[in-house]
């Protein structure tokens, strides 16, 4: 069929794709426009100033009525609008429908349910597509329409030769008649019910409902639409396919469910045909128009000729899914990740609309640029403190901006949240502290110590995001040292002042020597060593000691010997009245006609001392129910924190919500412990709080002195301990840098020499104060990251928010480290804190890193059937077998480290931490520099070893293109919880 | 290119689809073969009879060497085999390599990991499938060749005009060199490392390995193979196309990895090209023939022309996916749910491929079939008894082979799992009840009732898969009874025996009139509300119990009154002697200073009655740790229970160990319990058993008097509670009879009316004998049904098991009765058990049933965003108002029913519960059929009142194909644990 356009000058309507005229309508699109993308040509590349191509909203409507109505009609659905009086028809209802819509992903109306589906993939059917190509190559294509309004359009579109014109001007009417766009809220047609939708008359209501329409709020402004309009139409011979591209978006009444200017609209209506072929090709109409080259070429089209053209393109790399193993009615989520859109474009418009989930991963960054471009950051200069000064001028010029940059709300939201896990954080380590120390350290401590250390890194640092912590490992080092100094008596403040100032001069040695450059030796088999190692402790020590409350409190079993007790008064005859006035009254009955005469009562042990009188007996030691309870309130502390941690993923509940009760898990746990607690009244150990602000010690002012007991030599000893804390402080400092100063969080740039050299410094004032020791936390800065990313807030349904940037400031950790020290006087309520709950706290944290590492996925590997396992990348290129002897070896230097941690040489577990880097270097002659790249990564010297051409030709040995983007897609590397907190 | 094949006579060689020369080489394919599935013709009709389709297995190998054998060799990877020494060329090493292979899905060699990737979704380019065809189109096309070894192949398939002799002989001695089948296990061919694999040079190893690939054992016998063989040759000028079907299947040497008769051969190699062009053709290739209804055509076709007519039928068909929205590698797992080839498939093939997954659900079941035609079983005869009597009638001739078919060994699993679980029902239970009536049932009425009703249950019942227990709703009821009689100070059980004899009554009445056939007006609106309400009190008794035990063994707090006990010794002035007999060592200091001259001790209590003391103070009463540690026992049962039976959906362990973890968690959990009590030796309450055989009732026989200390007319009044239970029974026991007869179960035939009258005796008979009321229990008898399921054992990869039917028959079931009987001898070992232990499984039933009903879907779906619930089906066609409104008035219901239970009246909750039968009724006048469809199942009356032609025309009106099959997938109604056991 062939369809001429009568009187229509200045637009392109061929035929067949021969008889093209171009190049006279490409007013708007510059100087080499036309172009398919197969070959952009080199007058394109001057475009590359030009904006970006606005986002295209896409929508499906189909008219009903047509041989339906009759059926339809009886459904009683279809509001009843204009009549068409058509020859030979019986007058029915005809209306339009709106049905599909696009922006990234389909998403479909479901009528009955009267709700959008969710988006997912769209999937056609490939005639479809065949007979759209073969529809629109004889159909009508008017590229470039000058038309201003609905009523224009129309006109264009319906003069056709083969219409005569009073169908002419049915066909008009039909197009004009208002489409329905279902509300998606209330009331909706349903078929067959009572409750059939009542059509507003109101003329004003469909331009209302366009504009409240809530996906407007989510388009990006300059957003524009297109429109595709299907139906069988009986009194049509023949098929009848337009397909306009507008020269002007404009806005074309209420054409379009969403308020925005059209640029394209597609018109396919024929004739009753088997099947819905109408329906199926509109759809494939709306798919191509959403396909972003496919967009891109129509945008730029000139003739029919470059309409096909794209279209042949697009097929050219359609996916097909063979017929007896795919549903097709199956609806498919949209991926994760896309693949990008670079390889498909031209190269100017790269930039324009990338894949709906950016998938540039940290592993594609570590494993593509790391190696081979190491960051600027992290390259030697060769100088003494030549690092340091680098980091210094590095940072200087942003200083005005990290005060500027935080003039936003999002900073609010993001104090108010840091704060409170930094005074969880400052409870529960000052708590467990006190607790390792014998009470050198405690809560009062913590909060000085966090809000004084945290603020001056906050105004110093290079990296103003840390959050500064006393971390685990240094906990556990604490921990150590101060059992050691209690085996050589000494006096561990002024013992620990001098480790401290030990600590800081080795430090400084690093920072001058530019050591953190060799922290690209730390691979992840390191930092999973190192965390693994922590997170073990923690759940060894939080096990451990509610084992210890145990023999504190005993059980008191049936018939055991600890059983009754006595209040007994001094001197032997008894004394009448102090007994009269002691004896409660429910017990008169007992007591009076059996001890009446001794000077004894049956009042509790506290009550009998506060009396004057002595408790004696078997019994008298015991608090009964007490170690039971402290397992409650452990297990429920632990299990109610992991549970409001992983809310997160769930369904349920708006995802404001779910975020903040997984975000503020640790509080909310903490907070029904001690309800808990309260609520039933029992003498539970308690965490310990000084009355006033004065260090937790008694009798020591806030400046520990230079020697206290100690004989002078222990000053010069304190270097050895020093020289182990130094490493682990290394370790846990420049591990956690590494994972906060990502390429892919787009930061101002990092300082690690400068990180290091602050922390030398504040190891100082710590140790001097008698102040717990910190470093930087991975798990809270992260936070503090996260809650101020800047994110694109428009997103297409189905699209995931893009990631723009971190509000990177020094203020919200400033402001956050002051109100730290402002709740110094809130310490006085935490007496009310009972310590089984800290411990439940202290082993969630331990299992939320554990489990945060692949080398815990991987011991799981070990227990799961080979044909169970998740289809992890790992698995695809590396032999189970060697994945197991890998995992076997970290878990005997697990192992290994334990039992060194178990001797009472456990105050050199640093050292051998430390050796785990050896330890990865001996692998490299037990696995190939391919199997660590995805077991671990590879270190310095093994991505010189690799040839380049090696890595491309396993990828071409495995003979798919597949692999080529696996590395590409290599899932983000778990963040390790390397502090544990 | 056109390939002419000299001297090829009797071979179909054409090289345009016209020219074709069809019919002579049809000998094995019977009198009409060669039709294209398009339209079957009338003579394939008569086809009928013939054995089916074999099952085919497909391989790609792929030729490796040119170009990348260069590089190839280089990583050491390719093992030396023949060389060819090919002109201008320098010798180089060339292998075929197993690439990918097909079943129903996609498999992928994983070649650095040495491992078969899990089975997926194949997914092609379009423009590969569209080479294929020309390449097939212009090259060799032999259908029916006689070749009889891969030698002779080769010579058949090399017989082109473009290839020189030369050219000839070097090719034929590549394609006849051993293609290497990696092992996929222990070592594998590592790129760049030491391991490089040794091929050995043993000619047998090949064929040994083929035979013992553990893929053969999963294939059917007479599966056939096909392998298709890619490569890029430097010295071919042109590409060389084959595809062959071998006359007889023959085994062609080690070609293919699995030691089966190819039936299939395909060959696509040429000249380098751009890309991966053969390796995708041959996927390509792979994937067609791997499409059942293309394997058929081709299976039939007699020339090019049909070869290509159903590779374009297959092109109809596919699935498309958009470019930009899908990710080319990302690999889809099999889908849950296949569409049924039955559309695809010509009539006389539809049985022979069914879908990889049946999908016929007992909602399409339900919904499609039962409506319209009840099942006979359920149809009324209108006479007295006609049910029963038709009912032993349908039964009587299947007797004999209901016990000659548990000849087999998996009804000896079966046993022991069905014997653990009744034996822990009849404990659990056993034990409640005791709870519940205060001793007058118990544990040993409970395996005696349970052993004596089970069995006779199965010798006589119309299902005798079905296990008799003392379900949820009867348990309730006798609470009830129970504080009724107490409450008029009634002698219970022969109250209870009237019930009983009430109840019998009743039933017989039901069986006279077939009440059963009203069993279709319990919609799941009514099963849910009965299910939903039971498991609520069950759930509220658990945790009533629970707080009970903390009021029976208070909770000491510091201080309170609750404290100090003595041991008074009766007679003033004290006994020295009885006093030293009984101090207890190690308090001599303490008791001889202070107590030595009154007649009192600090021994425990229990300690002090036996020694003839009065325990006297108020802490004497009380003992510690009892209440906590109960609680502990309580959620460690709950919560393990819990556990285990989730962990049969993870990935960890083998399947058979993650089943019986499951289907014994019960079990399990009370062993843990018991463990930890009986490690810490607390002096938690127990369950009580009598020490003997004889009832748990001091004083009584096993057989009932008929009156007691009751009034006489107490026997008539009866009646009234006995009315109320029969409606209990009645709706617990039919309801489940229902769902253990579903049609998909393929069993030989219901007998609702007969099971009826079996449980109305046994309720005569356990009512004399004072033991509990039985019914039908879900659970168990669906868990029974499930370990004597019969499963197709060879299936391909990501094909689930066919179920072939259940192997019904009364034996197992009467072992199971005659072990518990015989279990009644070990009840002394059961007072080892905690109350709390109980009752924690107690709330683990209640949970369990109440998170396996759609209702409590539908109230989880309130507290989520719409945007965040997930595509229930339920959601596409019913507005969520609507969804919402329905939960709201279910909710309403139960809370109704739940005030009514609290009240005195609570014993008439059965009547209440026949209540929502007239709710559901009312609900046709609130929401649509279509609505209730959705969200229930329709009563008789809706079905008639809905037109076929409505439901067709929403399907037609939604405009998509998918709706049409929604229905079909609409997934398996979760099964009701309306027992609650």
């Amino acid at each position: 069929m062939e369809m001429k356009l009568p009187g229509q000058e200045g637009f392109e309507a061929s035929s067949t794709p021969t008889n093209v005229s171009a190049g006279e309508l490409d007013s708007d699109l510059g100087p080499g426009p036309g172009h398919s993308p197969d070959g952009p040509s080199a007058t394109e590349s001057k475009e590359l100033g030009v904006p970006k191509d606005p986002l295209l909203f896409i929508q499906l409507n189909e008219l009903l009525g047509w041989p339906q109505a009759l059926e339809w009609r009886e459904t009683g659905s279809s509001s009843p609008s204009r009549l068409l009086d058509m020859g030979e028809m019986p007058p029915i209802t005809l209306s339009t429908h709106l049905h599909c819509r696009w922006v990234l992903f389909e998403e479909k109306l479901e009528m009955a349910a009267g709700r959008w589906s969710a988006p997912h993939v769209p999937t056609l059917a490939l005639p479809s597509l065949q007979k759209l190509r073969s529809l629109l190559a004889e159909g009508l294509v008017l590229l470039d329409c000058p038309a201003q309004s609905l009523l224009e359009l129309v006109e264009q579109v319906t003069r056709v030769e083969s219409l005569s014109p009073e169908l002419r001007g049915q066909l008009q009417a039909l197009l004009l008649q208002r489409p329905q766009h279902y509300k998606t809220t209330g009331t909706r047609p349903c078929w067959g019910s009572t409750h059939s939708r009542k059509a507003s008359d109101d003329e004003e209501a469909p331009l209302r409902e366009q504009r409240q329409n809530p996906l407007r709020q989510k388009l990006p402004p300059g957003a524009e639409a297109g429109t595709v309009l299907s139906g069988e139409l009986g009194f049509l011979a023949q098929p009848l396919g337009a397909f306009v591209r507008l020269r002007d978006p404009v806005v074309l009444g209420s054409l379009t469910e969403v308020s925005l200017p059209s640029r394209f609209f597609c018109l396919l209506l024929g004739p009753p045909m088997l099947g819905k072929g109408y329906h199926e090709m509109a759809r494939a109409a709306a798919v191509l128009l959403s396909d972003p080259q496919f967009q891109w070429s129509v945008r730029r089209a000139s003739n029919l000729h470059d309409v096909l053209a794209a279209l042949d393109a697009f097929l050219e790399e359609v996916t097909v899914l063979p017929p007896g193993r795919w549903d097709p009615t199956a609806r498919i989520p949209p991926p994760k990740c896309l693949p990008s859109q670079h390889k498909r474009l031209p190269s100017q418009q790269r930039e324009i609309k990338g894949p709906a989930v950016p998938c540039l991963t940290s592993a594609e960054d570590r494993h593509r640029h790391d190696p081979h471009t190491p960051s600027p950051e992290l390259q030697r200069t060769g100088r003494l403190f030549g690092g340091l000064f680098q980091d210094v001028r590095r940072k200087a010029p942003w200083y005005p901006s990290d005060f500027l940059d935080a003039l936003h709300l999002q900073c609010f939201s993001a104090v108010l949240y840091i704060y409170l896990a930094t005074v969880t954080n400052a409870i529960t380590f000052g708590g467990l502290l006190g607790d390792a120390t014998d009470g050198a350290q405690g809560v009062m401590e913590s909060f000085l110590g966090t809000a004084v250390a945290g603020a001056a890194f906050c105004l110093m640092a290079g990296q103003p995001l840390t959050i500064l912590s006393s971390t685990g490992p240094v906990l556990v080092f604490e921990r150590l040292l101060f059992s050691f100094s209690r085996d050589y008596s000494l006096d561990y403040l002024p013992f620990r002042l001098w480790v401290g100032i030990w600590v800081a001069t080795f430090c400084l040695v690093l920072v001058a020597t530019e050591a953190s450059v060799l922290v690209r030796y730390f691979t992840r088999f390191t930092e999973e060593g190192f965390c693994a190692l922590i997170s073990l402790i923690f759940i060894y020590d939080a096990v451990g000691k509610m084992l210890n409350l145990a023999h504190t409190y005993p059980i008191q079993k049936a018939g055991s010997s600890a059983y009754g007790c006595l209040c007994q008064y001094p001197g032997p005859g008894g004394n009448e009245s102090q007994w009269t006035r002691t004896r409660p009254k429910d017990r008169d009955d007992i007591l009076s006609m059996d001890l009446g005469l001794i000077n004894a009562s049956l009042l509790p042990p506290p009550e009998c001392t506060r009396q004057g009188g002595h408790p004696r007996g078997p019994g008298c030691h015991t608090v009964p129910d007490i170690a039971f309870f402290s397992l409650l309130l452990f297990l429920t502390s632990f299990f109610f924190a992991m549970a409001l941690k992983c809310i997160k993923t769930s369904r349920f509940l708006p995802s404001v919500v779910r975020r903040g009760l997984s975000d503020f898990s640790s509080v909310l746990a903490i907070l029904l412990g001690c309800g808990l607690d309260a609520f039933l009244g029992l003498a539970t150990p308690k965490l310990m709080v000084p009355r006033e602000f004065k260090p937790t010690l008694p009798g020591r002012g806030w400046l520990v002195s230079p020697f206290g007991a100690n004989r002078w030599w222990w000053s010069v000893a304190a270097a050895l301990p020093a020289l182990l804390l130094s490493i682990l402080i290394f370790m846990d400092q420049q591990i956690t840098a590494v994972i906060l100063n990502r390429v892919e969080y787009r930061l101002k740039g990092a300082g690690f020499h400068l990180d290091l050299f602050c922390v030398a410094m504040l190891m100082l004032l710590t140790s001097v104060l008698g102040l717990p020791w910190y470093v930087s936390a991975t798990v809270i800065s992260l936070a503090h990251m996260d809650s101020l990313r800047r994110e694109s807030r428009a997103c297409a349904p189905g699209e995931l928010p893009n990631f723009l940037g971190i509000r990177e400031q020094r203020l919200t950790g400033l402001v956050v480290f002051i109100l730290t020290g402002v709740s110094i006087f809130l310490a006085p309520v935490l007496k009310f804190i009972p310590m089984p709950v800290l411990y439940g706290i202290f082993l969630y944290m331990g299992v939320a890193a554990l489990s945060s590492i692949q080398f815990t996925k991987r011991v799981k590997l070990l227990l799961m059937p080979a044909k169970h396992q998740p289809d992890l990348l790992l698995l695809r290129h590396v032999p189970l077998t060697r994945v197991h002897l890998f995992t076997a070896i970290q878990l005997a230097c697990l192992g290994l480290l334990w039992i060194i941690k178990s001797t009472p040489a456990a105050i050199i577990f640093p050292l051998m931490l430390l050796g785990l880097v050896g330890v990865r270097k001996a692998l490299e002659r037990v696995f190939s520099p391919q199997e660590l790249l995805w077991l671990d990564e590879l270190m310095p010297e093994e991505e010189r070893s690799i040839p380049e051409k090696g890595l491309e030709s396993e990828h071409s040995f495995s003979g798919n293109d597949s692999e080529d983007s696996e590395l590409m897609y290599r899932p983000k590397a778990p963040e390790i919880n390397i502090s544990v907190n």
